[in-house]
């Protein structure tokens, strides 16, 4: 068990850091410990920003002597509460975002080596300056950082082509509990040295040690781009066409999103996007490196095969833009509708239909009137079932139904071998998900790993796993 | 530490399993005892050949009371001794070759579940049958079988497009040393919920506990390929040839193997293989689903540019199958040759050039007249820096020399930021190695989880980290 900490403990941190690394005053604190959404606040008696691997090893040594809870924070970015301290305190905020450098890329190599504070962003266009391209790409690249990228092993939007956080990391270094440095900056493809511990950090979101640097691969840069909008009748008709575009484009398939008509409704009317098609379900797919007309054609036998109704290929990288933009803002785009109960599921792609209508059909039973703003990356399988409260409905009211709305939908999803979680974590909000779905072996190897790993408890306790 | 199984325990084992799957005469256990290329000879009371999960399960149940070793084996084509029981008689073997399902293929989800003893080829077979791709692809996939490819994290020819075993892998079901099965088949892209412990398992060599079946990842069929003998006349210009076309092919390029002209020789010479060019150094490169003439022109220009010097396209499957049988034929053809010591190392691919020279330079002046068969994946940095013996020595008195030239190699693939094991794993050949190159932090986190996965330490012990 942690306890608060004592005045020597907070002024020993203190000291480490130096006083551009450390806050303490309520301004400075409070972009550290609200979530941007609002559902979580955090207080602590201070943030802590290291400028270092080693400033991070003193402050970890000191903690697990003195039990001192540590809540490792990147870009504030998360959705699931786990880079917030609790609400009594006693937990130490540390912020890895003036550790920001991109320490090598390697064009030859096809790898870049970067601090756990730098950008995605920043990563990104550091790939990009030396003719290569870093494809992780999601909503909050421009402030979430790599840190809590690869601690929560998050996927986004080219999951498809290029693999989650884990596939695209080469090596960690990682600050253990005890403070001691796990070097595994590595920048191989190949290394069949003893037990894998890169991935064991990897998604466990900070609880069982801190990373504090990443090597990621790079990939070639895409020289072209063939970008449409799909109008489909049903998720079942995009299973079919999912299944035959990646027949055709193999690897060049580089994204299959579903929307939901009220997404692109709520993105109309919420942040001014332009609607490219009337259709009760849409498909945003993009072809990387295609040749000349291949998209088009492939579209076209969509169509003969009554799986596409309509489609409209960007005709410039304006309309590409637009196209993704649309796409990008369907989460913002639920906030000015009231309350929306979010789930993150995903299950095998042969079974997404089957998801949405049961998904659907029991909420609704639930709670009439829902609507729902389902979305997502069909090509992983992965939904964001994300459900808007009823019109008029008190907001409150209305949220105060999230853990029931979650046990629906998450046991429909894990029914048909699905997750609960695909790509957002546990955090603080789904720890007791983890209780429900997870086998008593499953939650017993975890707890032996927490164990072994931070036997004090000091990283991130509670989140998850709840603790015992 | 485990003790040599008594009369009862191995009565309760064989009853398990019944008549069919135990094995007690020396003949029928030979074929389990001897590693191919005859340089392990183990010993044991009996070979188990469970049919089921629950009979591995009932297996360690009884071995982890008794303290009993037990080395789990698949298709006995490891090439680090991982799969042989020692030499005192005291472990017991335990084949998965009778567990060899198909479990499912899931064309729509682009995965396939198959139980541990499953061949790689009956794998890939069946991906073929069900109009998909199963893309891992060595030279033993006739007779290695999944659970050995997934506990070593094996690679071969198509890593560069495809990824090792690790990124194959949705989903593993493995039996712990305690015989709790722990059921973690899954057939998602996305699945952030908790810790990843399938990634324990993978390349751990049946060190912390036996996988009995695995979900794998499916792909497209590649509809084209394109192939090309290249002829170069260094690392080096190989170096820029890889980095220009990769960016040219992008993730079309799926294989590109460098061959030192000494691989060509005794592979014509001793493996009635045919010679496609002269040239100091070979490359052999793929491309999948190209254009029409993409690989013609990417050539020409690398001719212009002084990269390559001559190459032969593959005009037909037939001349396809050549170049491949050619490069595959390479490892067996080092055997007339007399002694050959291996390496199978990896570095930055960037560093590859400086690796061969400076490895090739050492190991001369350590043994004048050594042949250097250096050939492997260059796309991943992977070589197989193997060392033919000089002409006329005596092949046992050279062999004697292995651990102190693998010390020379290895030194320089870890100086350059490599890896000593890139594919093959540590068994019990490199477990000094793991003492030499590991950190003391890594080792004492590896030791660590085998304590926590495998306390009586009856899996595989001594095998991957030595013994205290």
């Amino acid at each position: 068990m942690t306890k608060v900490p004592s005045a020597e403990t907070l002024a020993a941190f203190a000291a480490i850091v130096g006083d551009k690394g450390v806050l303490t005053k309520d301004a400075d604190k409070t972009p550290y410990l609200e979530e941007w959404r609002g559902l979580w606040h955090g207080k602590t008696p201070m943030v802590l920003r290291p400028s270092s691997t080693k400033q991070v090893s003193e402050i970890l040594k000191i903690a697990n002597a003195a039990n001192c809870a540590i809540i490792p924070q990147s870009g504030n970015t998360g959705l699931v509460g786990g880079q917030t301290p609790n609400g009594d305190g006693s937990e130490v905020a540390l912020s890895l975002n003036r550790m920001t450098r991109i320490i090598e890329v390697d064009a030859a190599n096809d790898s870049t080596t970067v601090e756990a504070g730098a950008t995605l962003k920043s990563v990104q266009d550091a790939a990009f300056n030396a003719g290569r391209m870093f494809p992780l790409s999601l909503a909050s690249e421009g402030s979430c950082r790599i840190g809590g990228i690869v601690s929560t092993n998050a996927g986004g939007l080219n999951v498809l082509a290029y693999g989650n956080a884990r596939e695209l990391c080469l090596g960690l270094e990682v600050v253990l509990a005890d403070g001691r440095i796990l070097n595994g900056i590595k920048k191989l493809r190949k290394d069949n040295t003893g037990y894998d511990l890169r991935n064991i950090f990897i998604g466990a979101e900070g609880t069982l040690g801190i990373i504090t640097a990443a090597t990621l691969k790079l990939f070639p840069q895409i020289k072209r781009y063939d970008t449409a909008f799909v109008a489909v009748n049903s998720p079942n008709a995009a299973l079919e066409l999912v299944s035959k575009v990646k027949q055709q484009a193999g690897n060049r398939l580089i994204a299959f999103e579903l929307m939901a008509d009220l997404c692109i409704n709520f993105a109309v009317r919420n942040m001014k996007q332009k609607r490219p098609l009337q259709s009760p379900w849409h498909v945003l797919m993009e072809l990387a490196d295609a040749t000349e007309g291949q998209l088009e054609a492939m579209l076209e036998s969509a169509m003969e095969h009554g799986l596409a109704t309509d489609a409209v290929i960007a005709q410039n990288d304006q309309q590409r833009q637009d196209f993704w933009s649309l796409r990008e803002s369907i989460s913002e785009s639920q906030k000015p509708e009231g309350g929306s109960i979010k789930h993150d599921v995903s299950v095998p792609v042969s079974k997404v239909p089957q998801f949405i209508a049961e998904a659907t059909s029991a909420v609704s039973k639930f709670l009439p009137g829902c609507r729902f703003a389902t979305f997502g990356h069909m090509g992983d399988g992965n939904l964001h079932f994300n459900v808007s409260q009823p019109v008029g409905m008190d907001k409150q009211a209305y949220l105060s139904k999230w853990h029931a709305m979650n046990e629906i939908v998450h046991d429909i999803a894990v029914k048909l071998g699905g997750s609960f979680s695909a790509e957002h974590g546990i955090g603080t909000l789904k720890r007791e998900d983890m209780q429900r779905y997870k086998s008593p072996i499953e939650l017993d190897v975890m707890r032996g790993l927490k164990a072994l790993f931070d036997p004090n408890g000091i990283l991130c306790p509670g989140r998850v796993l709840l603790e015992r």
